[in-house]
């Protein structure tokens, strides 16, 4: 589609909806936040509850589409949007100002995850199916035949996310698991990135129509407030909700989806500050190389990223004594880091929410006694490109652990080194740690034996440990986990990256004493589908 | 342990505790809820945070057992079980009025289930091993090593079922999958069988000595009040809660946990009506047999089981006209099944507020125009043994489509059925339900074949779906699901019995980069404890 065509309405089933009074328009952060084109409307509960109407009637027929449909659907949605061309990433470049290389990467990473969910289709055992069979001569009762597989749940809400305007947005790894399952869906697009949203639907239900799919298997909302979000969340025929973004955002949903007469699960994913810890050893031997390591990390997007290293806990080795820069320990790490990021060029924020946010909370992180600036960026931040500029903070463990709010996200280009003496004091650090999405550690292998304790702790607060590596670049696997106590989600069984992502959009059903024939084709005894299943206590095919 | 050293205490650790104020009497429903000895002492909210200090510090030492030193902690408590002897039945049979030889098979199915899990455990696949290998060659960024297993989340806090005094309470479902997957567990014991739960909770606790487990793994909390459940679930050292009972409470809980500053998930299974749907070839076949049936599902243990079928939706054979009692269709089932409930026995139910509660509800049933009375034991109900006498309703479908609340679970020995004409009434039906435990459908093949749309629309309602049998009786199996959309249950992927309950009590952790000697076994390379796991794409071992 050229941009052009771009209409700003909402996409509801096969119609093309702009009932309501308020508008909003993009903007392009990059250029002063001068507005984009076209108009955008703002959807209406009416327009919501005909999406709800037609995502209902389309449960049905979708839900019993074959694995094989389904899987053909996902692909197509991935083929059209690489048929779209240079202009979705355009587009997506004039609303995020994020640079069209990692555009264009995050378009072949969201067109992977779709083909990574037919993959999983295809192959099929993903519905954990399990079998017992009867034995009628059990005593005192006999034992009847049970068997039991996973099925879509219903309509699922997906929240839009601002930091990844493909995959976590329209037809990102929430919208494409839902649809995995079996599920329609009801996107909220994101304010920020509204024309991408709009090229991303329409690929989506040219696709739709094209593999045969039921109107109403997918609808786009647009809008601006809070208020449609929540209508959205709370609408008796919602069963699921998909969110990544901030902790206050996903909480308000969580809130308004538990307070429902029904409530509902909401899987949000809400970023952390994803400590890093650095061990002697590791900082005696390359030092300098986890300072640029940690300083791309930090800068990696301007720093919006779920996973960015807002804290680095290191220790200083044995019989280092100095609390300066300079020292034989962690005091070299900051001293490297400090100065790679004063040289570092200020970027372009997503918008200039986000922006202010980031400054609001370097302003509150550098005014709390105790934490001085190590080093900042030396360019100035251009205002009318809605830049930041990276800075790294520093504190002692002391006044870390006396204030939790330390180890709270700031979304952005910031990190904040906390210096430690002792392994005792590595896990008390640890041990204050609230939940976060992951944790990192560097060390020699005779640091990791000796600090086997911090790595214990770090299991007990985080979803993912990552040993000499960083936190930045998360996998799409299936042994991936994107996940993590809460603050930094909302369920920590359940993972919005990787195939096991799917789960959340899935409950089991018992099949008790059905006949052969109409039982679902997972379930069946002879196995037509080959999937792999748990029979009278034995994994086979 | 002989019934005399009943002290009425709470146990926390390994401390004896009864500080607190307020105390409360078990008493013999059967024998006009006279009190039994002792008193019983209701816990603190400062003997709660000591069970949690214990919980918290026993939590890292126990997660750290090999599987199978859990596997012989479970078996030593259904050992422990064993060896109580019948004083255990003797006091359950007085506190809740049930018989000694259900409560016989009670204990028996509540040691399966230990051992269920001990299984569980020595197999060892139930941690959902995932592993993707690094390819550090791909581009444009290398793949790094990926792996995934469960663990334990902490602390959970379970609540005692007064319906299952032993199989869902203080050493029942929750407890034995809790503990599996290396949580330690704080109980909650139930008001109306104390003294069940000390004799239990001191068989765990002789378990957890003999077998060398920490302090803290295991307490019991006695409490007649609701404060000291709520103070509980609020505990910030809480991360997960079990429930099995009433919507109400459950529904409390569910608040309580989702409001908290970090809100932890309940796990609230809370009954549901059970629709049973007759088919006309199946009535035709054996109308008679399925009535009986009916009288014995709907009469079990005095209808206090959650599968109990509180609602019988039948279908006239095509051409049958007839609306009174003894046509052709569902109105033969009716009239026999009348019969059979007008000869039972009327029975002791579990307390006095289960009798009253019972009693309303049939009340209300009762009074709503449009609904009539088809049979009721003619025998009458012994107010001084807690008794309730069984009781059949019948309407027809329009009155019960325009009357939600007509499918609300009535907790006891009743049921309402509902004459339907057509099966597009059958479907409209099972449209409008809500969501419930199970669904049970009689039908011939020829039935089956017709309704094929009936059984489509259940499977979006229910957890379970039984052919030509009765939903009471719920087989403890890996196949098993006992749940279902709310308000069944608080959250629908989850089941509480059978081998997946310990998903509830477990989160994934990924671990990328890891060496191997630090990996936990089940994701080291040459796979030690050989079990099942996904390995860059491929189920082995």
């Amino acid at each position: 589609m050229s941009l052009e065509t771009l209409t700003g309405k909402s996409l509801i089933g096969r119609q093309e909806c702009a009932e309501g009074r308020r508008t909003f328009l993009a903007v392009n952060p990059a250029a002063g936040s001068a507005p984009l084109q076209p108009v955008f409307r703002e959807s209406t509960p009416q327009e919501a509850d005909r999406a709800f109407v037609l995502a209902d009637a389309a449960f049905p027929v979708y839900r019993a589409q074959s694995a094989e449909s389904r899987a053909a659907f996902l692909e197509a949605i991935a083929e059209e949007l690489l048929a779209v061309g240079a202009d979705l990433v355009q587009r997506a470049g004039e609303e995020t100002g994020l640079p069209a290389a990692r555009l264009e990467g995050e378009r072949t990473r969201t067109v992977n995850q779709l083909r990574m969910f037919a993959g999983l289709l295809r192959e099929g055992s993903w519905v954990d199916a399990r079998i017992d069979r009867a034995d009628p001569a059990r005593t005192p009762i006999p034992k009847p035949d049970v068997r039991r597989r996973l099925v879509p749940i219903g309509p699922v809400v997906v929240f839009g996310a601002s930091n990844f305007p493909l995959a976590f947005s329209v037809a990102g790894g929430d919208t494409a698991s839902a649809l995995a399952a079996g599920n329609p869906v009801v996107v909220k697009g994101h304010p920020a990135h509204p024309g991408t949203s709009e090229i991303t639907a329409r690929a989506i239900l040219r696709a739709a129509e094209k593999r045969g799919m039921p109107e109403g298997v997918f609808s786009l909302l647009q809008g601006a407030g809070k208020e449609i979000g929540v209508y959205l969340v709370r609408h008796a025929a919602a069963r699921a909700v998909a969110f990544t973004g901030s902790l206050r955002g996903g909480r308000a949903l969580f809130d308004a989806a538990s307070s429902r007469p029904h409530p509902i699960p909401v899987y949000a994913e809400m970023g952390s500050a994803n400590p890093v810890f650095l061990l002697p050893g590791a900082i005696r031997e390359r030092g300098d190389e986890i300072a640029a390591g940690l300083c791309q990390s930090v800068t990696l997007g301007v720093g919006q990223f779920c996973t960015n290293p807002g804290l680095v806990v290191g220790r200083d080795a044995d019989g280092a004594q100095g609390a300066g820069a300079g020292d034989s320990g962690i005091g070299k790490v900051l001293e490297k880091l400090s100065g790679l990021v004063a040289a570092s060029a200020p970027g372009t924020m997503l918008h200039a929410g986000i922006r202010d946010a980031f400054a609001a909370g370097v302003h509150r992180m550098r005014g709390t006694a105790g934490v001085s600036v190590a080093g900042a960026a030396s360019a100035q931040p251009d205002p009318a490109k809605t830049q930041a500029a990276a800075i790294v903070l520093s504190t002692d463990v002391r006044t870390f652990l006396e204030r939790p709010e330390l180890s709270e996200e700031v979304f952005g280009p910031s990190t904040l080194v906390v210096r430690c003496k002792t392994a005792a004091e590595l896990e008390a650090v640890a041990r204050g740690l609230d939940g976060h999405l992951t944790a990192t550690v560097h060390g020699t292998p005779d640091d990791l034996r000796e600090h086997r304790g911090l790595l214990e702790i770090l299991e007990t607060r985080v979803g993912r440990i990552i040993v000499n590596g960083y936190p930045t670049g998360v996998e799409v696997c299936a042994a991936m986990h994107h996940g993590g106590p809460y603050p930094a989600t909302t369920h920590s069984h359940f993972t919005s990256v990787g195939t096991t992502a799917i789960l959340r959009f899935t409950r089991p059903v018992c099949y008790q004493g059905w006949p052969q024939d109409l039982l679902p084709p997972e379930l069946q005894d002879d196995n037509p589908l080959g999937i792999w299943r748990w029979a009278d206590g034995k994994l086979g095919k």
